[in-house]
């Protein structure tokens, strides 16, 4: 797959803009003491995290790199292996990417490919990668990186609603849970599951603690931060970022003052996954005078909203409630995707959500189609909406800071009753 | 869906198009008798032939449309029903429906939508339209028409290797068989469905009697040509497209002289679809001194290459050897799809290829993804390959023409044993 030229290690360069990118973040921000932590990690992924990771495959750990929000970190962590994602935003690994990728393709898709090509650390890591079927690009890109990479392909079922999509999205969970057991070597017992689900369900509901601090009407915390803490959630240790993100949260909790005015317009972010270090849109949005209250994207809420409920625990009943919980995800992917509606609408009102930036990833087409029955719907709810294609580059920034600027301002003059 | 703007026939300018279309391919054609039935069936579809579907539908008959190779025209026979395409070619008819899907989208999707909103007869007669989840631009684009009207969604899996694949498709065809039955009124019965494999599988033979004159070192039919019958199949009274297409056959079989010299390059064609009237493709690649001896795209031989072999004649064979024939697809919405290569090798040997035109409609990514490990594939076995990104405009045809123009020089060349 990899040529001779592009074979290198980007670490470096990938480590500087990872730190160059998140002083942007930080510099412009009301200080939050329980951010540094989230600040420096960031600015460490390829290199000390990846350090400790080394370390634990050296002790026999297996690493299980994975895309999107459906392959369970609940049967990874309890076949004693460690979960890794290779989402990616950076546009310096998109060129190498585009020698193999069409280019009117996925930014997060060309990013990720650029990563392997070029030996990302965490993808070197990676024992084997699993890649769910969520869209036509994840599904055919695997077989790029299945030429020298050992992946194993999940099916995500195109609906929720129908008992063989069920059926056949448990046996996908059942065949992960057996392929893991034989790449570690570790039987999934029904204790080390539940150890596992106990602790993913605590970083769910720790993640609905962030986001409920972000009701306030100055929210104590930056959208743009709290997406940097999600976002960690699928690469740190996961034990440390519950540590630490409890201290953020009760900092929060306790914080009196807000970062904005109360006057700020209220925005939700969705659409395409915002991935670091490309924070081009949750900053555009907040240099503007608008503050982030809430999200329905990958990195943010949407894998991570609900617990996941098991009524026994006994293996069966767990591979059900771990099956029925990742079904439970407003990704595009599903059609008809109405639980994604109802999600937006409940949370335009718990968040009080003034206006929704509607974020697309050039040429992704499930979140590209989607967005005008979301827009109409809320348009009827009186929710103004923004719909924005762009990438990684940072050639359209000034024009999406024009349109921006345009929307904030609109959903300022409705709130002081004025037309325009 | 539909404004009141938009919302108006376009039968008359489509005809017009039409006609003029097939008026090009003829004109440029040597004589073939047996084509005229074709081309004045083209020129036909939504005056005579929706003429002809309309009186059915009064006659109690239900009109089943649907997309792709996937929707197994055996059960809607077998319930007395009548299956039509909706897949579309016209560029006239893309600008409305970019007016609610994304302009980076599938051309094809774009006019089929177009077609919807402009009240084409062929959809206003369908009683409901079965849409496989093929690509994420046709499970997306389904729900949009399924505001005006009812649609079945049939989930195809990834791939065709795995039991609980194959357990899920089957389950999907036993599902559209229970609604067409609800939906018509009619069982469907072992007689009732024998019956219909038996057609179907004189117009699979029939398509490989068409092919089988191409490999004559001068082919005594253009491939444009071939792939007008062949699409027509998915619109003609399926009885007397046989008689027509047997009637060709014997006058091709019996000529004596072919359409081209023998020095033409033998061209495949493969990738996305190409669908009437656009025909820019073909048009160019024959125009410019080659023959299309084969192809493996969904219009031309694709989907009916091979025969729904039944081992016994009872419903439940019957049915599973349809679910695995349907599955026996060469579409890159399979992963990995190893079919399709070995299919084309195949072709290239049994048709003498010496070179293969790749056609990738914009934003097409499964076929765009494709491309590199088909050409590289081939290249090993020294068959070159070009691959062009195209729409339904006419905006590239000229660079398309130049890009052709150097690739059969090249071929013609190669077989001089010059270099170039």
């Amino acid at each position: 797959m990899a040529t001779a030229d592009t074979k290198k290690k980007v670490d470096p360069s990938l480590v500087s803009q990872m730190a160059q990118k998140v002083n942007e973040i930080a510099d412009s921000n009301e200080t939050v003491k329980g951010m540094e932590y989230f600040y420096d990690f960031t600015k460490m992924i390829y290199t000390s995290r990846a350090d400790e990771i080394t370390k634990e495959k050296e002790e026999g750990k297996k690493v299980i790199g994975s895309f999107c929000n459906f392959v369970p970190d609940e049967l990874v962590f309890a076949a004693g292996a460690i979960p890794i994602r290779h989402c990616a935003g950076f546009q310096d690994t998109i060129l190498p990417a585009e020698e193999i990728l069409p280019r009117n393709f996925c930014p997060l898709i060309k990013s990720a490919l650029g990563f392997f090509i070029m030996g990302d650390p965490l993808y070197e890591q990676a024992d084997v990668v699993v890649v769910p079927t969520t869209c036509d690009g994840k599904k055919k890109f695997c077989e790029i990186i299945g030429e020298e990479k050992s992946t194993w392909v999940m099916e995500v079922p195109h609906t929720t609603e129908t008992s063989q999509a069920r059926e056949l999205w448990l046996k996908e969970i059942k065949l992960l849970k057996k392929n893991l057991e034989k790449l570690t070597g570790n039987r999934i017992t029904s204790k080390s599951l539940r150890k596992a689900i106990e602790l993913t369900n605590k970083k769910r509901s720790l993640i609905r603690r962030l986001y409920e601090v972000r009701k306030k009407d100055s929210p104590p915390i930056w959208g743009r931060d709290a997406l940097l803490v999600t976002s960690i959630s699928h690469f740190d240790n996961l034990n440390r970022w519950i540590e630490k993100t409890e201290e953020l949260c009760s900092e929060l909790e306790a914080k009196e003052t807000g970062v904005c005015p109360e006057t700020a317009p209220r925005i939700m972010l969705t659409g395409s996954p915002v991935f670091m270090p490309t924070w081009k849109v949750p900053m555009l949005i907040e240099d503007s005078g608008g503050i982030i209250v809430t999200d329905d994207i990958c990195t943010g809420s949407k894998g991570f909203w609900d617990p996941i409920e098991v009524p026994h625990w006994t293996m069966e009943d767990m591979l059900l409630s771990i099956a029925d919980r990742y079904l439970m995800n407003t990704c595009a992917c599903f059609t008809p995707n109405t639980a994604r509606l109802i999600r937006l609408q409940g949370f335009v009102e718990d968040f009080n959500v003034q206006g929704v930036f509607y974020h697309i990833l050039q040429a992704c087409h499930i979140y590209g189609v989607e967005a005008r029955r979301i827009e109409s719907a809320l348009k009827a709810d009186g929710i103004p909406m923004l719909t924005i294609e762009t990438d990684y580059s940072q050639e359209d920034v000034e024009q999406i800071r024009t349109r921006v600027e345009a929307f904030l301002e609109m959903i300022s003059a409705r709130r002081k009753g004025q037309t325009v």
